[in-house]
Parts: C-alpha cells; structure tokens; sequence
C-alpha cells in the first residue's frame, strides 16, 4: 500500500472513530442528564453529569491506556455535545422521559459504538487479545456507572440484561476481526450489531444472566 | 529577558502557586474531615478521607493530564496539610462546626486557588483554551465529589448555589487572562476573586442557576 | 554483583512479587463477588465486582505512578483468578459465608501483600519514603474502597478496626527495609506480617483507632 492511501485510510478511520464516539457520548450524556433531572441537580449541575456519563468511559480508557490528554479533554467537540445533552434533558426532559424506549436504543446504541472503539484503542496501544476486550466493556459502561455513583444508585450494569457482557461480546468480535484481517467496516459493524442485537433481546425478551442462588430477595424484585 | 530572570519568575511562580494549592488542600481536607466525623470513621479513616477531600481533584487533573507521579504523591507537604487538618478537625471539631459559615468562605477560596492553578496547569500542558478551564473545575470540584460519594452522599456541587460554575468562570478569565499576556499575578488574583465573589453571592444572596421544571419534589427542598 | 547474578534475582523479584499479587487479587476478588450476591447482581456483574474489588488498588496506583498499561491491564492473569472468585462465589456462596472468618484472613492476607508490592513498586517508581507508604496503603484499601462505593455501602475501611493504618504500617517497614538495605525477603515477610498482625489484633482482640468524640451514636453501633 502506498503511503498516501495509508493516511489517507488513517484519516478515515480517526473520523469513522470519531463520528461514533461522539453519538455515544450524545446519548450517553442524555442519560446523565435524565439522572440529574431524578436527582433534582441545577442546570449546571446537570451539565456535569451529562459530561461525566457521556466521557468518563473514554477518560478511564486512556488513563489507563497512558493516553494523554485522556479522552475527551484532547477534543472540544465531545464537551460540545455532553452539553447540548444537558440543554436538551432541561428543556424537553418530558418528551424525552415519554420516549424512554426510544433512549433505551439510543443507549444500546452508544454502548456498542463505545466497545467496540474501546477495543480497538486498546488494541492500538498494545493490549493483549484478552486484556482489549475488557477495555472496551469499561469504555462502554464507565460512564454509566460513574453517573449512576454520582447519584447514589446502585448501577444500571449490575442489574442483568445483557448489558455489560454484550460489550464484551462487541470486543471479542473486534478482537477476531483483527486477528484474521477483516475490513475494518466489517469488523465494527459485526461487533456493534452484535451488542446492540443483545441489548435488544435483554430488553425485549428478557435474555440476561442468571442472578446467584442464594442472593437474598432473588425472584421478587 | 534574559534566563537569570526567567528561571527567577519561574521559581516564583511554581512557588506562587505552591502555596494556594496548599491553603486550598488544607481547607478541603478540614471538610473531609467533617464528613468523616458525621460518618462515624476513626481517625485514621478521617485523615483518609482528609486526603481524599484535598488531594483527589490535582490527583485527577494530572492523571487526565499525563504527569506523573500524579498530584500530592510528588510532594509531601500535601501529605501533611491533610492530615494537619484531620487532626484539627478530631480534636476541634465543636469549634469548627460552629464556625459552619467560616468553613463555608475557607472552601469557596480552596474551590478558587484549585481552578485557577488547574487551569493553568491544563494549558501548560497544551490542553486548548475550551478544554483548560473545564480541568481547572474538575480540579476544583474534584476532592469534594470523592468525599461525597465516599460517604454516600449526593455530591454538594449539584446542589446549586453557584459551586461548579463559579470554579469553571475562574478558569475562563485565566484562560482570557493568558491569551492577553496580562500579567500573572492580575490573572490569577482576577480568576480566583471572580469564583469567590460568585461563591459569596450564591451563599448569601441565593444566586443560582435553575433546576430542570420537571425535577421531582422541586420548590419543596 | 554479576549481570547474570542480577538479571536472575529481578527475575525473581518479578515473581516474588506476581504470586502474591495474584493471590492478593483473588482473595480481594472475592470480597467483591460476596458483595456481588448481597447486593443481588447477575452472574456478569459479579465478574465486574470481582474485578474491581481485586484490581481497582492496582490499577489506581499505575495510573498515579504513571505505568501503562495500568494494572492488571498488562497481564491477563489477574483477570483469570478475578473471575474464577467469581465463580466459586456464584456456585459456593453459602459455603463462604459459613467460613467468613476465614475470608477476613484472606482478606488480611491480600491488604499485606498489596501494601507491600504497591509501596515497593512507589519505591521503584521514584516516590519519595514519606508518600510510598501511601501508595501501598493506597494499592491495598483502593479495590475494597471501589467495592463497597459500587454497591452503595460505605466503605469498610472507615470502619475501625486497624484497617487502612495495618496497611501503611507495612509501608512503612518497607520503607526502612529498603533504606537499610535489608534482603528483600526479610522486608518483604516483616512488612506482611506486621499489617497481618495487626490486623488480627483489630478482629480479635478489638484493637482500633479512637471515633472523634462529637461523632453521632458513637458508642452505639
């Protein structure tokens, strides 16, 4: 491959990375701001944990990595759309708050784009086979459960639905896509659509996994 | 100029900044130690969570940021600021909580130093000026989140009155500050007496910033 | 010292310090997956518990240290041992609980081993004597800490009974240990078995630290 074609493939990988980043991090900073509103934060208030839903996962990601500056504090434009999330949730909290299912999607959605981009940024920086994937599961739900912390609720992610594994699953995809040369295209779409489809069958069918025997209260709640 | 007056200034300020960051660990971690003593910890869980409280938003900031060893670990005296204050607040504690209000203006002027030094700090890292003052204010807000969240309260910041955003205006007038050449000193004396001044008037005058209409209970609490 | 002689005794040292690192991690790992059934989450969350309860400490001191990838991110080992805890809790629950005794030695047991290995590796690092302790207590409280904050509990650690202190106690041996040039085993097994002693005197013997006098209910609970 010539070098041109090569950076040019880089360019258009940084901006495949970077159009799904930021979706994610809008939906994700959606849901930080819904919890806030619960939470009965101030406008600015809600503002913060919008950013914090929306770019904790990716911070974590790189503060890990030793990517520096981490995540989002390397590009304006994922403060830009944490807080148009915010302003959004402000003003039109109930029409967002009718169309729940709606923002359920648009989770699953950002979780998938946040895993699998997780993944293959560890992968970049060295990660072994079976360390990215976790990484990218953390890219994926760190932001939730930061906000969920921030707002003393048990997270979300403990609570079954396939939700943190079908990041995992996502992973592992891009993990196999990039051992065996996929197209790239390829391997992000089968990893993203495979955790959204499981997002989807915890929600709709109530796939999940089983909670411990022995958990008390197990079968009521 | 020539490098004897350069190394001169430099010394000065890495000193100028020394001692703010150190009257601002003291006073966040005299709050820790209050939390800790209405928590019910021991007093080595009270110099913890002293630590904690003065030490977790720089600790942040330059693990965001990429300097290592991150924050009070390069230096002891942050160290023994925050246990200095939670052992004034294990031995004093009736005198300060009856000085509720003088901890309230000691924590405005912690919350003031950390956004103006983190955001200086941030561009001398060459995070971009949209990006620098945000690091300043989780800088600011940083040890007080961990706090809460340690003693499993809602963290204070999302309360109104003025908190986050006094500390994100700080960093914004040493971010206008810097782009200007404005002299160092009139920078930082202008970013920190703006966020005190906001401070005082969200504490005194009620100053805040709207919460969401649809929030549950509002206007009650 | 010979290269070869030196090459073999790092080589040694590496391992001397992965086994009970590893063994540190399962126990904590299984703290995490305890909790995990207490606080009623699936199977995969439990995973995600006993990660973080095993690896959080880590992790944490790699990101302050500035070592990438941070913690159990370079090995997939930790891993491994973090998930099988949580396997043996999710089908052995009922059987840990009756032994609960001993997993507080367990428990014990990994807090000497991490404040040993982390104050070492803050040594290695380039910490200063005074904050290397720190680190170590840092490395052996962080996992327990995020544990226990994840499941809305506060953390154990503020909860008496010569916790956090046990930890930067066997620091401190390590410390003066590597000052003294002692041979790295004695070090290695005073500093362990000091914080193992004296976390035995705070189970059963009740050793701990003073609550501040103006905590409420002291004396009661």
């Amino acid at each position: 491959m010539e070098p041109g074609v090569e950076s040019l493939t880089a360019l258009l990988l940084s901006q495949a990375v970077l159009v799904p980043n930021l979706v994610g991090t809008f939906v994700f900073a959606l849901s930080g701001g819904v919890a806030g509103v619960k939470g009965r934060v101030d406008l600015f208030g809600l503002a913060v944990l919008s950013f914090a839903a929306g770019n904790a996962g990716g911070i974590m990601r790189d503060m890990i990595l030793g990517r520096f500056p981490a995540g989002s504090f390397s590009d304006w434009r994922y403060l830009a759309v944490s807080v148009l999330a915010a302003v959004v949730v402000f003003f039109w909290y109930p029409s967002i708050d009718r169309r729940r299912q709606l923002v359920l999607y648009f989770d699953a959605a950002g979780l998938s784009l946040f895993a699998v981009t997780g993944t293959l940024a560890a992968l970049t920086a060295g990660l072994s086979p079976v360390m990215a994937p976790v990484m990218g599961m953390l890219t994926g739900i760190g932001g939730g459960m930061l906000r969920d912390v921030l707002v003393n609720d048990t997270p979300a992610v403990f609570r079954g639905e396939l939700y943190a594994i079908a990041a995992l699953a996502a992973g592992l995809v891009v993990v196999v896509g990039d051992a065996l040369g996929w197209p790239w295209l390829v391997t992000f779409a089968l990893g993203a659509g495979l955790c959204f489809f499981l997002r989807m069958m915890g929600i709709h069918r109530g796939w999940g996994l089983p909670t411990a025997p022995w958990s008390p209260g197990r079968g009521d709640g």
